[in-house]
């Protein structure tokens, strides 16, 4: 057959062995931090019907939705007019599946369709990858894993506290020294419009504030002029303007007693310091938690507290974000479910752990040790040693081919597979191995047991 | 918004947290498994090219692929007379994107693109879903997951001795009492053909062979007859059938020895009995092992050893099945590169152990344990609880609002937890707890450490 041009999709990524390795490591500790808090893991199909994500991501949004081609003849339903009418107006006729967007529609979704079935609180867990037709830039794929946890059908803030934790939780294990949690509240941001004077209009207030940890607050407020906002406004925001802030610092006393007078505003101050005070015995979390009157978060389901994880001293941005919201499933018709939820950014987490350095040894194969093949009658004997590692938990190979010795080396060499195993006619009779370290190229002469524990160790 | 009616594509499944407890329970096995023997994880794009797809299939297959739309205006090259082409001739102007169809050419295209770069033998497992197009069945999905583990660049048949016995590791570990693992060899198929008189048409031979695990012998021979294959032909082939064989048994030997004849079949046979050999020393796989002169394994790109997994006792067919290609990458133009793989059908393995009734317990959720909350005040005092369980590795939560007993019970029934912890204001002053087991109504009380013993006993 002859030679095609080949490659993949632009913004999507193949993850070879090295990469699938660290990945491997953060979706087990997410995976298993989830199951530890009570979270139960779902799945959803990739494709949906494009009627369920259909008005749900706003104008913009819907464009970088991708859409699935009708299989078979998908031009039965299509006159040669009907091109005429433009691609939006055929896109019904010739697809009725697209891909998943995101998990949080899908979700809806479920709970909608299995509400008779389902006990709530539900807390379920969902890992797995969405699409986006946008354009790739550094650190935005079209094919992207989420990682989302929500708690569906409760209004009790000790969920966020337990969100709080999570996070906590995983970005220790995943030894990220340092972050902090930035937390607002959707009805302190409603408070905040009201307060400078334009109340109702938090929704457009809070599109520009949310661009602050981008742009300089003069292109904020540029912006929010150009959107009709007196001066005075303007004005007042600015002299509310601070770091986010630590919640013991007096700074935050300050500005809950000015806001307060609000009373949406005073609401959301009591629900988060609720979450605070739930948090008193987790110093090591609640230390990690700053106010941020600027946190707005984009998507506008939300009604409560929002919070957002944004690791310090690094370029890498929000590597999680989430919020409660108290309709999950009116978009399609059904009233009265609240929750809260939030998503771990596993592909920017990778970014992080690669920019830390901490991305393990390198190596390209679970293998933690190469048997190397002197000679192919003493296959038996290898296959019988490999199996009784394997037996102890161990991930080793041996190498297919008896071939020079030095190619063998080489090749655990290039794969970082840290231990050799040597097994020649002297030690297969004194029933011993000789194993070396590749990094050193220490060698010594084990038994069995010796070399179990020896590779337990590490 | 208004209610509309909502659905998924057919085909197509969510996973509850029921099936997703035992689909990760089989997912971790495998995976375990495959890098104890030294297998490499890879994940490859849900999209890929078109151009990398096309060709691959046959027209039966090629019919199945999912095309995405493009995306924005699709239409731009589109003229209204394109419509009367028809819509084969039209996709390619509205789509340059697929969904994967297998695990198999993604490899290829991966190994292609890499390698000059990855060391070899490259030892891949892979496991994602695949999109099919097919009409959907009991057992047939349009979205379903394959997991792949391939050894690519070398012809060593120590990779099969491998391979068979990862599927009896994985197998026994999920306890799944009766299979065989049927076995054949493309040549063997080659020399068959030439002895009963029609050498080099193996293949047609192979499509018919092939069904015979579904329709009688009589079908199949109609359908030689058909395939113009002769009467003495059919007659030869008729007399060859047997059941399965052990490879011990003399049938086989038999068997051997006749068709060692030819030059293929001998070829063969010597590959099969080093693979037997080397698997003396593991008894609980080559008593598995059935040679079957009926297997043949659709995929024209096998060339040497092919077998497939068929439990025993149960309606469900085969559930995993491989074998040995001398030529992965040559439909990209690239030469030379042989290797062997073999595949879990996870969604098979699945509906096995629903039938056998190894699904474990049913729950819906991981928490081992649900906290019970009598009153507000004591949330801190729980949480602390729940924080040192989590410590101690066990799954577990908390009521989230102070409602009643009999729902917060009712909550643990319904989702299956075996454990209910009630700390009341008594059991907090002497720092015990009482431990309820659910399906027993037993209930006693103990101290943390007792409580953590307690529930990792199970």
């Amino acid at each position: 057959m002859a030679k095609e041009p080949i490659g993949i999709p632009r913004g999507t990524r193949d993850f070879g062995p090295g990469q699938m390795l660290l990945r491997n490591r953060v979706f087990k500790v997410v995976r298993e931090t989830f199951e530890q808090f009570g979270f139960a893991p779902l799945e959803t199909p990739a494709m949906e019907n494009l009627s369920v994500l259909t008005g749900k991501y706003g104008d913009e949004g819907e464009q970088l939705i991708y859409k699935v081609l009708n299989s078979g003849d998908f031009l039965s339903q299509v006159k040669p007019e009907d091109v005429s009418g433009g691609y939006k107006s055929l896109t019904r006729k010739v697809s009725e599946k697209a891909l998943r967007y995101d998990l949080t529609v899908p979700l809806a979704r479920y709970v909608v369709m299995n509400r008779n079935v389902l006990t709530f609180p539900f807390r379920r867990y969902q890992m797995q990858p969405v699409w986006r037709a946008d354009r790739p830039s550094f650190g935005r794929y079209r094919e992207f894993y989420q990682c989302d946890a929500d708690v569906v059908g409760t209004k009790s803030l000790i969920c966020e506290v337990e969100i709080m934790q999570m996070i906590c939780k995983v970005l220790h294990q995943l030894d990220v020294p340092d972050f902090v949690i930035k937390i607002n509240h959707r009805k302190i941001l409603a408070g905040l419009a009201a307060f400078c004077g334009a109340p109702g209009r938090e929704a457009e207030m809070s599109v520009s504030l949310d661009k602050l940890d981008k742009v300089e607050w003069e292109v904020v407020a540029a912006e929010l002029s150009r959107k009709q906002f007196e001066d005075t406004f303007i004005e007042t925001l600015a002299g509310l303007r601070t770091e986010p802030l630590r919640v013991d610092a007096s700074e935050y006393q300050d500005l809950t007693l000015r806001l307060s007078a609000n009373e949406a505003a005073a609401e959301g101050f009591s629900e988060l310091n609720q979450i605070f005070a739930l948090l008193t015995g987790f110093p090591e979390v609640r230390s990690r938690i700053r106010f941020d009157l600027n946190l707005a978060r984009g998507l506008s389901y939300y009604t409560g507290p929002i919070f957002e994880v944004v690791p310090q001293g690094v370029r890498v941005g929000s590597i999680s974000g989430g919020g409660r919201y108290d309709e999950l499933t009116s978009v399609f018709g059904i009233e009265g479910i609240p929750g809260v939820g939030f998503s771990f950014g596993i592909d920017r987490i990778c970014d992080l752990l690669q920019e830390l350095g901490k991305t393990g040894d390198g190596a390209e194969t679970p293998s933690q040790l190469l048997l190397v093949q002197f000679d192919a009658e003493s296959v038996p004997f290898y296959l019988q040693t490999l199996a009784r590692l394997r037996q102890a938990g161990i991930c080793c190979e041996l190498y297919p081919e008896a071939v020079k010795m030095k190619k063998q080396f080489s090749y655990a060499d290039s794969k970082r597979i840290p231990f050799v195993l040597l097994a020649g006619e002297e030690e297969i009779r004194q029933e011993k191995f000789t194993i070396k370290t590749l990094g050193t190229g220490e060698q010594k002469l084990v038994s069995f047991d010796e070399l179990v524990e020896t590779l337990r160790q590490i």
